[in-house]
């Protein structure tokens, strides 16, 4: 197994039976959502945004996170001039409910990427980028879409962060104090799941009857085994 | 309906229609989810993590975020110092799929909240304020479980955020190329709405026969509502 090399700011310090450096591991956290949140610090304030994100590959093999935002975003702006980016994944899987309060946890995988990112200004790279994020919301999808002109390029930033200072944190399992001796508290304790659930694909009003003849999203279909 | 005031940092700039400074829109989001990502900028890094957190009132009636986290964590570190945080809330309610890839978007509903978080070093706050927090993620709960001693205190940084420099983003509706060119092209455009879903409670295994007289968390029954 691969794992990435910590750093000061990618070393877990609290729970380090938590943090994961595997290549793997970080990949799968990853590949599973969309969205991120992202933050970078300019002009005296952290600024954050949450937001979708594209993988151009492994974090074992080069591969970076690719991001996009409205060119006049304060984040983005500051992260096309070269601004130190942070930007989190994260899944919650469960709430934990302990004995008592200060056991109480989630459990959840996360993964945190930090880096300063690589503004993509070649237009054709940067039309791959964007289908790449799309690709990554939905699978088969860039395939399907009108792919971006030059003027919808000039709106956009893309940049690419790559996935080298990452590391994953999650917890999993039972609430921890079943060995304490606030086991024998009169105090229900266990979990409760959460899933992401998606509905059926809804049809946009007025949609041309070559849309309709395409059917909802052919790649709809591979979207349900995601969660 | 009583508003916040924009500030430089919580004025939306892009898609300014998307934008909601209404003091019981940003109670909504805050209200459904307990689980935001909180960033600050200390010692040349901008951290980031995900955290559950807690409400003590409204935005527009002194309210504040509550957060926590163990003492040696960095955020919780520099937000106990002083520092200037971020925090975000975040609910992605569908996929909206466009005819062309740079009009495909996320239908979602945020709050960002800016400022300097009051450090709570009361004992008798502090573990009221974990309460609140534990209470934010299955109402009933704190109530059901053994408070905080003070050991545990210790071991913990609480803070509050003050709900005063906070704005809502969020985005509704179909795709927005319906009225475009685009809108004659044979592509499927929609959205996919995605839920939050919760499983029945698991028990912790050893659950004592107290435990299991109690029951699944009483205020299991109030959770299903929440999705």
């Amino acid at each position: 197994m691969t794992d990435l090399q910590p750093t000061d700011r990618t070393q877990v310090r609290r729970h380090r039976d938590r943090a994961a450096y595997e290549v793997d591991q970080i990949d799968a956290i990853l590949a599973e959502g969309f969205i991120c949140h992202a933050a970078c610090h300019d002009a005296g304030t952290t600024w954050m945004v949450p937001t979708a994100y594209g993988l151009s590959g492994s974090a074992g093999d080069g591969g970076e996170l690719l991001l996009h935002g409205a060119a006049a975003n304060h984040l983005f702006k500051a992260a096309a001039g070269g601004a130190q980016l942070v930007a989190t994944v994260t899944h919650v899987d469960a709430m934990v409910l302990a004995r008592s309060t200060f056991s109480h946890s989630i459990n959840y995988r996360s993964v945190v990427v930090f880096g300063q990112a690589r503004h993509i200004t070649d237009p054709a790279e940067k039309a791959a980028a964007l289908g790449t994020i799309v690709e990554h919301m939905l699978p088969g999808r860039s395939t399907e879409a009108r792919p971006p002109n030059d003027a919808e390029l000039l709106q956009t930033v893309v940049v690419a962060l790559a996935l080298t200072e990452a590391s994953a944190k999650l917890r999993t399992g039972p609430p921890g104090d079943g060995d304490s001796p606030d086991a024998d508290l009169p105090v229900w304790a266990g979990t409760i799941a959460l899933r992401t659930a998606a509905d059926l694909p809804v049809a946009a009003p007025g949609l041309s009857a070559g849309g309709i003849d395409a059917g909802p999203s052919a790649s709809w279909a591979v979207q349900p085994g995601r969660w």
